[in-house]
């Protein structure tokens, strides 16, 4: 075989078989072909598209090329659960402890943040002494004991994707349906769940702005999921403005702390909610998504949700009493609100912009070397829609110091769209895709 | 200015500018942009165009990368050739004779033969003490003295394409018209000539198989030469079958004296005279391509044009009077005659097959670094649409020994399709489009 021929059957809009995408991948991996070749197929790709049959040969070629978790040795229902990432997404610090306490096992392998998005990882070091390294053992000793684990990859995982997404990452080549779809789901094949659940936002601050191209990848992804032998949903979601109203990692986790104590209705308790009904209907554990929400908000009700997310502190190294004191989480030295200036409501609020401010006030990683600080952020007081009045408190900007916090308010205020007129925001959840 | 927008400029269908793509060039080049962006560059452009703007701006940009030869202190009009190449192709050494017999100053810089097609500086090396290297000092004189010179490249010309036709060459990305018009035609933009005559050839033996494909890139060729102040033709014609009876290098030598000496009638001749004619018209020294053709053919008839190449090899380095004794040019130790195994007419013969043939005899380089034997090849009796009979002649294969040619001999038969009804084959010259 070589990688020509292969380059020029998909550029002549041919399909190519499984033996073929598994050299490619293979090869591509182990060095035996170059960049310039792979970039030149990544393009041709692009533009001409795949079938779901070689989706999804790309996808198990690439989960191939490193290790693959085994959980087969636990016992019960395993999920996964998969972000395409935005501003404010403190849903898994939420959502694996609600599943874990309806039974499910969560067996997680989190990220860190990179420019505009958080990460899970930085989130939960919130907790002081919370490890996100793990050993494989304890990784699996915990999901058997508490029903629930969150860390770093402990393996080699897909060793394809990482130097294949460096590589689309500086050929124009990112924007691809079978791309993305093959990066994002040989991931989560690799981590050996039962059942995925995956979270595709929408609108300004997510990768697909438009809703015709996230449900485009939505179902490419379920399809793929379902053709690898995985139950998979998933659930669209408006990711126009930030997620819930914290930005930044111990602010969300404090948000998420209020969510699991049922202080909090708002989109980031309805994003769980769906998201777990999901995972709850495939694993047969709930014959409807009313039954399963009810059976969801029952755990947040009872507590044993939030005790499963301090179950998961202690287990992982930190200090339980944390979760029910979210007090002792850490906290910036400023404190500066950011006071409305007009009057009217608020028309848009553009999310990956309020990513990047909480990222200069040092919450986030410009590159992946970056230290970042936990404490800082902002506490958003008002979402789109809701009626301002000058001099009301539109937001708390949470610094290092006064001067961080005048120039994150400035920026701040930059992002806000504001109408004389009433606004509706369109939905939140646009749509539910079953696999 | 970054390489990753330019390519998702041109992924996007987006149009380039001037300065974007002289950018591009001149940094890839240099060794700013590395392979593996340009290689997705490449196949965004095979895949989505280019308009002629962007062509013409790529073109002049390649020209640029490099020496670009200034023939302006030549008096007269100074005219170049180009042939897409194909099997049996002998035309520069006839055309740049006539021409200088004409008055048209032929400075032209040659290739060598690679793969199944020949190159000139090859068949020249057929007259013993000829020289492709002259200097840049020397070959100007020989112009401005007898009005022609044929050599290797003198200077460092078109490094962009050098380094562009090697990637594209193993990306899967040569067959794109603004690719292959802009290789193309920034070569003969720096080689200096006023006057840009193009011979495109279609067929089995062509690099462009349909007729369609091939008016679209000479049409292409055209503009961009005229657009870059060139006066430009091109003249499509067929290499369905070789071009001509004599395949190999000295053979081809040796048809190119009897063209010259008005011996043959073919399509050599036919195309010699169209090319010539469309130059004596571009340069206004004919109203007509009758005018011009005749003009040519006098030119046969009183034997000044076999003089100009007499005087071409002396100049460079050979014997004058080998032009007029081709008998004393390389010959093969073994004439193995091919006799017809059928009756019927010769419906087809595969151009490039015959030129692998002659590869194989030694006659042509597999690699770049092969060294090739001048005398070897073959001696075609017979041309498509020709009646045949059993026992009859059908060529003559030159070899270095007995076991070679009947090699040859097998090869050769493979390359014949017959046909027991009559055979008209399709017109020689296909079109002719003047800028």
């Amino acid at each position: 075989m070589v990688m020509t021929d292969l380059i020029a059957k998909k550029r002549d809009r041919l399909e190519l078989t499984r033996e073929e995408i598994e050299y490619m991948i293979r090869e591509y991996t182990g060095g035996g072909i170059p960049d310039y070749q792979m970039s030149a197929m990544c393009m041709a790709i692009l533009l001409n598209g795949m079938t779901r049959e070689e989706t999804l040969f790309l996808t198990t070629a690439m989960t191939n090329s490193g290790d693959v978790i085994d959980l087969s040795g636990l016992e019960g229902i395993k999920a996964d659960k998969h972000s395409t990432g935005g501003v404010g997404d403190k849903t898994s610090l939420i959502l694996c402890p609600m599943l874990a306490s309806c039974g499910i096992k969560m067996a997680k392998m989190s990220g860190r943040g990179l420019g505009h998005t958080g990460g899970t990882l930085d989130k939960l070091e919130s907790f002081q002494g919370y490890s996100t390294s793990i050993s494989e053992e304890k990784f699996r000793d915990n999901v058997a004991e508490i029903g629930l684990a969150i860390t770093g990859q402990t393996k080699d995982i897909d060793p394809a994707d990482k130097k294949l997404y460096a590589l689309r990452d500086v050929t124009g080549t990112v924007p691809s349906i079978p791309l993305i779809v093959s990066s994002i789901m040989s991931k989560k094949l690799a981590a050996g769940a039962d059942i995925i659940v995956l979270d595709v936002k929408t609108g300004s601050g997510a990768f697909m702005k438009t809703l015709e191209d996230a449900r485009i990848l939505a179902t490419e992804m379920v399809h793929v999921g379902t053709l690898a032998g995985k139950k998979t949903a998933a659930v669209l979601t408006d990711m126009d403005e930030p997620l819930g109203y914290m930005v930044g990692n111990a602010l969300e986790v404090k948000e998420a702390i209020r969510v699991l104590q049922g202080e909090e209705a708002g989109h980031v308790r309805q994003l769980c909610l769906e998201l777990g009904a999901c995972v709850l209907q495939l694993s047969g554990i709930a014959d409807s998504p009313e039954q399963a929400k009810e059976m969801l908000a029952s755990h947040i009700a009872d507590g044993s949700a939030l005790d499963k997310l301090a179950d998961l502190v202690e287990a992982q190294g930190g200090n339980r009493e944390d979760v029910y004191h979210p007090e002792r989480l850490p906290l910036a030295a400023v404190q500066r609100t950011v006071i409305c200036r007009e009057n009217g409501y608020i028309a848009h609020m553009t999310a990956d912009q309020i990513g990047l401010v909480s990222m200069h006030l040092g919450g986030g990683r410009e590159t992946k070397e970056d230290v970042i600080d936990l404490s800082v952020g902002i506490e958003l007081k008002k979402k789109v829609g809701d009626p301002v009045k000058k001099g009301e408190e539109l937001a708390v900007i949470h610094a290092r110091n006064e001067k961080d916090a005048a120039r994150a308010e400035e920026e701040l205020l930059a992002c806000y769209q504001f109408s004389e007129t009433p606004v509706t925001p369109g939905p939140f959840i646009k749509e539910i895709i079953m696999g």
